[in-house]
C-alpha cells in the first residue's frame, strides 16, 4: 500500500522535526506553509522506504542553508528548489528519482516535501543526520565517502552555482561563502546517491519518525496528558534540566546563527543554572559548569505546557522549558562520526559521552 | 597567411601586455615561463582577427582571479585552464571554437596563450577591456549586455565552480568569495561569447598591441635608444611624472591587493609629489594633492632606464620610475562605461577628464 503525506502528514512531520532539529533546521511553521501549499495544489507526495529503491537508483538532497535567524524573514517560493534539481540532474546526466531530506528540521524536512509534490516525485523516508546539524559535511553520507558534489544552490533572485570540490569539508566553505553573498540563506541540492548509498550510509526512517513525534505531541495535547512525558517515550529521551531562560546571546556571524541561552533552574533544579550553546544547532548544555550533554547527541528545548520545541531564533527571556537530551544515530558514534561532529570539533575540550550513559537508569 | 604565436610573440605580448595592464594583470614573468613551455611542446598558437570568427563561433576568456601578490607564489599548473575550459563548454552544450584574453595583463594576456597551446584552438586578437582591470563586471562586453554566465572556476586543488548570476555584479560578488577561498586566486573561464557579440562588444587587436608595444621596447633597448620616448610613441601616451619611490604601502584584503605608492619628483618634477593608488591596477595618480589621471585612462609605472613596466606587487622603495598616461578604448568613455569604471564607481569624487585632454597638446 503506497504511504502518503498529506497535509496533516505535513503538519505532524514539522512539529516532530523540529523536536530533532535541535534549535536549528528551520522555522516549522514556515516550512509547514509552503509544503501544505504544495500539497494542495499538486496533491500529496509518496513516501518510500528505502527497500523500495533500486541500487542504481538516484536522488538528490534538497534543503535550505544557512542561517535561521535570516530564514524566517526570507521565506523561499520554491523555484530556487526546482532550480538546484534541475542543476543537479543536468550535472549527472541522469535522472534523479527520488528526493530525500538532508536533515530533520523545522523547514529542512519539509522543503524536500515541497518539491516533491512539484514536480511529483516520491521522497525516500530517510536523512543524512538524524537530527540537524549545521555544516555541510556534517552528513552521514560523508562518513561512508558520499560526496556532496555536485551541490547546487539557488536564490530568490534567480542566481545560482554548481560546486565540485575534492571533498565535504571545501564544499563547506565555498557553499558557506556564496550562501552568504545570497543573503545569508539559500536553497541548496546536495550529496545525490544512490539507492545503494543510501543502504550503507543513510539514516532510515526519520521522516516517520519525525511524524511519529509530531502526531503524538497532538494527541497528548488533545487528551491533555503529560506532554513531556510522551515526548520522552516517543524519543527515547531523557529531560535534563527544567528552567527559565534569564539570557540570551544571539549573533549571524559567517552565515551561522551563534549563540548561547541561560537557563536558571526550576522545581528539582532550583539553585542550579544551565548553559546551552548553539552553532544553528544546539552544540551542547553545561549544568553549572560541567559540559553534561553534548554533540552529537540531541539537545532540544521544549516549552514546559505544551511540549512544543523551540528553535534557536526563537528563544525569548522568560521562556519556561524543558531541556530534553536524546541519543544520536549510531553511525555518528563512530571514531570518523565523532571526528566529525563530536565535542573537539566544536572546539569543546570533553570526551564525548553517550547521552544513555549518562542518564540511563 | 597564418599569424602565429611563437616562443618570441610570446616573450613580446608578455612585456607590452604588462605595460597595458596598468600595473595589474599578473607578473609577466611567471606568464611568460608558463607560455613558453605550453609552446615548446605543443607548438605555436593561431592567432586570427575578428574578421575571420563567424557570427556563431563561440569563444570564452581564460584568466586569473585574484591578488596579483599572491600570483606570484602560486604558479597555476594549467590544469585548471583545462577544466575551467571544458566546464564552460560544458554549461553551454557547444562546441568552443576560440580562446580570447579578457584583459592586457602580464599574466591574463598570456595564460590564454598557454591553454590555446595545450587544446590546439586558436586565439582572436581582441580583449574585454584595452587594459587590465580588478572586477569581473569591467569587461566592455558587459556594456553591451553580454553575460558573464557561466563562470566556471578551478584551483589547483581539484575544486570547481559554475557560477550563474543574474547579472555581472552580482557575480563579482560570488565569484571573488570563491576565489578567497581558493587560496586568494582562481583560473577562471567567463564572458562566452559568440563572433557578433565580439563584433560588437570587444576591443579589437589588443594582443598585436600588446606585441607591438614589446617588441618595440625590446627593439629600442637592442638600439640603445630612448626607450621612454619609444613608449610614449607606441602607446600614444604621455609622461606625466617623473619621480623617485618614497613610500609604498599595500594589503590584502577582500582578495584584492590594495595600497598607494607615493613618489617624489625628480628632474623636472623636482618639488612636487605624486599619489598612485590601486586595486590591483593603478586607479589613479594625483600631484600634489589634484588628481590629473584617473581611470579608465591607464596609468603605469617604468622604470625610468630600461621602460620596463612595473607591477603593483613589484614597487619598491627607491624605485626611480616614469609614469606613463595612455587614453582608454572609447567604449569606456560612454555614460555606461563611466559608470562601471569611471573614478566616481572607486570613490573618487571627480569628474572624469580624458588624459589627451589635460596633456595633449
Amino acid at each position: 500500500m503506497k504511504r502518503l503525506i498529506g497535509i496533516q502528514e505535513v503538519e505532524d512531520i514539522a512539529l516532530g522535526a523540529a523536536v530533532l532539529g535541535t534549535g536549528g533546521g528551520g522555522d516549522p511553521y514556515v516550512g509547514k506553509l509552503m509544503a501544505i501549499e504544495a500539497i494542495r495544489q499538486h496533491g500529496p507526495v509518496e513516501l518510500v522506504t528505502i527497500d523500495e529503491v533500486d541500487d542504481d537508483d538516484m536522488s538528490v538532497a534538497i534543503a535550505m542553508m544557512g542561517a535561521p535567524t535570516v530564514m524566517v524573514e526570507k521565506m523561499p517560493g520554491g523555484e530556487e528548489c526546482v532550480s538546484a534539481f534541475y542543476a543537479a540532474q543536468s550535472y549527472l546526466g541522469k535522472t534523479i528519482k527520488y528526493v530525500y531530506s538532508i536533515e530533520a528540521g523545522g523547514i529542512n524536512s519539509t522543503i524536500p516535501i515541497t518539491l516533491a509534490a512539484k514536480l511529483g516525485l516520491p521522497m525516500i523516508d530517510l536523512d543524512g543526520m538524524g537530527r540537524a546539524f549545521p555544516e555541510i559535511q556534517m552528513v552521514t553520507h560523508n562518513l561512508f565517502g558520499v560526496t556532496a558534489t555536485p551541490f547546487t544552490m539557488a536564490d530568490e533572485k534567480g542566481n545560482s552555482a554548481v560546486l565540485s570540490t575534492i571533498d565535504n569539508r571545501w564544499m563547506e566553505t565555498f557553499a558557506r561563502s556564496i550562501a552568504v553573498n545570497m543573503g545569508a540563506t539559500s536553497i541548496i541540492g546536495a550529496y545525490a546517491a544512490s539507492g545503494k548509498q543510501h543502504r550503507e550510509a543513510a539514516v532510515f526512517g526519520t521522516l516517520s519518525l519525525a511524524e511519529t513525534i509530531g502526531k503524538t505531541l497532538r494527541d497528548a495535547r488533545a487528551a491533555h496528558m503529560d506532554v513531556i512525558k510522551a515526548l520522552k517515550d516517543v524519543t527515547k529521551g531523557y529531560v535534563v534540566f527544567h528552567g527559565k531562560l534569564v539570557d540570551i546571546q544571539r549573533r549571524t556571524v559567517a552565515g551561522f546563527a551563534r549563540g548561547e541561552a541561560i537557563l536558571e533552574g526550576i522545581g528539582e533544579d532550583a539553585g542550579s543554572r544551565m548553559n546551552i550553546q548553539f552553532q544553528n544547532e544546539n552544540l551542547m548544555a553545561a549544568r553549572d559548569g560541567n559540559i553534561i550533554v553534548s554533540v552529537p547527541d540531541l539537545i532540544t528545548m521544549v516549552e514546559e505546557d505544551t511540549g512544543e520545541p523551540i528553535t534557536t531564533e526563537q528563544l525569548r527571556y522568560g521562556f519556561r522549558v524543558m531541556v530534553l537530551a536524546m541519543p544520536c544515530h549510531p553511525h555518528w558514534r563512530s571514531a570518523k562520526g565523532l571526528e566529525v561532529v563530536g565535542p573537539k570539533y566544536f572546539g569543546y575540550d570533553v570526551e564525548y559521552v553517550p547521552v544513555e550513559q549518562r542518564f540511563g537508569s
